[in-house]
């Protein structure tokens, strides 16, 4: 991820990053039953695109609770994207939550409809054609690929969640967000054997003059290489190996550290 | 989990059950740095207990998100969790923000600050002081084994957010909520070949007749064995099993299945 080609030179003006918030859907992660497995390859992705995950909100299967948390997420950021109940069961009600956030109906594609009458033919049922069910007006969003197309309504995406084919649906999201991203973040780490009470004093300070540079610090407990990782990132890399060379400049004589 | 031993014995009238919410706080988790790792073993504690984990949120490390969320998490929940945050360093910013939601200061703890001391002796920092900082009016929670307090702010517990440490903390809190919790829930599943779209319909009837067990369906779509699992949860086995035995019967005959 780091790109230091850009020290030195002049940079544009930066538009503020876009926002991003997740909403993940599933009584079984609520229970323990299955581990959530989807939010970081999620912020993996917009991470590298320049986009700011800000809030992840975990809800049970319930449309009314799912439609008041698209309503809420969808307005106070660029982007929205939902993960899992887009199957055919009982428990699968997240289109009909979105479509009711939005306040339109939930109409089936016909586009969809005929892919799954090609897939299943004869075999097909009324649970099978429940996957063509949208919210009215949805965008169908395909990449050359991925021809099984994921839902877009405005800015919020309806992404499955069986984490097998979340990460076959990211191709297809990325490609629609590449064209509108800002910059992406540069990250610098700096492996110490301090502690954070020790590494504080010096911790404010780099702060304290690099208010563009988020400086992140990570103890490790069960680790005999080092004790804290320092993590600097922003979206200049100029400024980012300012930070972490003022940090570097404010250890200890001796202090044993590794820089990446 | 499965508890057969209650089937057929009169059932007191059950309370509702308690509810739980959880807040991770963490730049790292939103920038996909690190996979949260906490809020899985939180609710798989959680649910032995009989306690219902509604919500789970994910903010960045910012006070007054932090805090706005805990006021809203800790009203409408009987429990409220927060996982991470509450380290020495600037970024550490919990222990400020459950106080400013509950509108009380942030103290020294003189028993934390006591056991500081001990542990670091001359080496003792400003920086490690910092963590016998607690929100006016704590309760310090520890267990025989596990003596370094965590901190309880009425229905409020602050957990660490590092996976090691936040794991050592919940047989404290399990000792804790042990007293006061709900039945625990019961859990039978079954596996079939069918997939979604064909078992739709006898899920529709199962769901329609047992309103007091969640059936719940999850496709797996790389594995020969079997293509869905179903679930039936409840707090009574003997429905539970016949809400799964009612599920049985409306299989094709022959169907491959297995049950558990």
């Amino acid at each position: 991820m780091d790109r230091s080609s850009s020290r030195g030179i002049p940079q544009e003006p930066a538009e503020p990053p876009k926002t991003a918030a997740a909403l993940v859907i599933g009584d079984e992660i609520l229970s323990g039953k299955v581990e959530e497995a989807n939010v970081a390859a999620l912020a993996r992705m917009l991470r590298g695109l320049g986009v700011l995950l800000r809030r992840v909100v975990v809800v049970m299967d319930d449309v009314e609770t799912i439609a008041r948390e698209v309503r809420e997420l969808s307005r106070t950021h660029d982007w929205l994207f939902t993960s899992g109940g887009v199957g055919p069961t009982h428990d699968d009600v997240t289109v009909e939550a979105v479509a009711r956030a939005f306040g339109v109906p939930v109409v089936s594609s016909a586009e969809m409809e005929a892919m799954l009458r090609a897939h299943y033919r004869e075999r097909v049922t009324e649970g099978h054609l429940r996957m063509a069910l949208v919210p009215q007006g949805a965008a169908l969003e395909v990449t050359n690929e991925i021809t099984w197309p994921t839902i877009r309504l405005s800015n919020t995406w309806l992404l499955p969640g069986i984490p097998e084919v979340f990460r076959m649906k990211l191709p297809v999201v990325a490609t629609y967000l590449a064209a509108t991203a800002a910059p992406a973040f540069v990250s610098r780490a700096v492996y110490v054997k301090m502690d954070e009470g020790e590494l504080k004093p010096l911790l404010d300070r780099v702060v304290g003059t690099f208010p563009d540079v988020s400086v992140g610090s990570y103890p490790k407990w069960f680790d005999a290489a080092y004790k804290t990782k320092l993590t600097f990132d922003g979206r200049d890399d100029a400024r980012v190996l300012a930070a972490r060379d003022a940090f570097l400049g404010l250890l200890p004589v001796g202090e044993p550290q590794r820089t990446e």
